[in-house]
């Protein structure tokens, strides 16, 4: 059966996944956009978010590219796909990353507010779930076909997906930075109560790669 | 003039820095034993503390010699000095370290509680200090005759000096592991808006080192 991933979401060492103040102009908060300096550079960033040639390779690249491998469908939070709250604004917001985005394949935005989906050049579709995370899972892994599923985040939504026990895998990278506020991943979540262990880690210079795994 | 430090203070994944549920038999709490696989196999670890020879030298063994070094004097928070809360009981208890502390210098134990120093074998005295963490500073830094002070834990103690920006330099390792609860060192707290900022860091398998210091 596919797996539900969360795949180089990168936190702060006093462990936030976004600073304060995200604002449409500072769409990771204060601070936020410092934070993934292990993966800005890598090649895979480059080929397939950038659109551009060169890169690093090596473990930051390797982590950035098994991201992408296997994924039939994607899952997000409201937060990642837009910079506004509340009712859908009558705006043309169709995302952050253009008309073609580094998806390609169904994206499904978890939201209390109905919108109807929005189809994007290269594959990606986003389509809005008001009905919650168990409702985003069952039609993602429909629309995935048999391949993994990633949350791409935010905090929030990964924390909803970790304490339902739902999620399968989790590669998290430690940046060596602190935010001092903003989206906390970890704090109040018993991990290892609900079944998560550290199955490998490995640091570069700009990142404390770690994955963790649910069940033996 | 000397400096306040922390160093070799170790923290899980997801910032806990002992596990849930401290008592006489593991005053780390569960799992905090485990947290500190980075320290115990080392040189310094088993010289200083253990009294064995032997030991692993390196980049973990460093970080561990050096919070030993130019200390003449210690803070501790009254649960890393004894396993009782509240009023002294009648008992002899004289710290987890035997007749002769791994500290040989002046330690000065916080507690709402007073009590008579303690004199122990190879130079370790324990102070009760009930005045708060500034008066144990004060007198930690008379004692020290110039050499720095060590803030030894636990994370309760090392909140209260950070948030006060009375801590100069702080060694954390990361330990590649969860513990789900226990004393959070972050939780809370803003560093950045305290003034601190990553100087260094640098990952061993066991651990990710990271120094934090005050100021530019």
């Amino acid at each position: 059966m596919s797996r539900l991933r969360v795949d180089g979401f990168t936190v702060s060492l006093d462990g936030y996944a976004a600073g304060p103040g995200q604002s449409r102009e500072q769409p990771l908060g204060v601070g936020g956009e410092e934070l993934h300096g292990w993966l800005v550079g890598t090649r895979t960033f480059l080929q397939l978010v950038m659109r551009k040639d060169g890169g690093t390779t090596g473990t930051d690249d390797d982590f950035a590219a098994r991201g992408f491998e296997n994924v039939g469908a994607w899952i997000m939070g409201r937060n990642m796909f837009a910079p506004s709250r509340g009712p859908w604004p009558d705006d043309d917001w169709r995302g952050w990353w253009g008309e073609n985005p580094p998806y390609h394949v169904p994206v499904f935005v978890l939201t209390h507010h109905a919108r109807e989906p929005i189809e994007m050049k290269g594959g990606t579709v986003f389509h809005f779930v008001t009905g919650g995370i168990e409702e985003a899972l069952r039609r993602a892994r429909e629309a995935a076909g048999g391949l993994d599923i990633r949350i791409g985040g935010g905090a929030a939504t990964i924390r909803q997906y970790l304490r339902a026990g739902l999620v399968d895998e989790m590669h998290i990278a430690f940046s060596p930075r602190l935010l001092g506020g903003g989206e906390p991943l970890f704090e109040g979540l018993d991990l290892p109560a609900l079944g998560y262990r550290v199955a490998r880690h490995v640091a570069t210079p700009n990142a404390t790669h770690v994955v963790f795994k649910r069940g033996d």
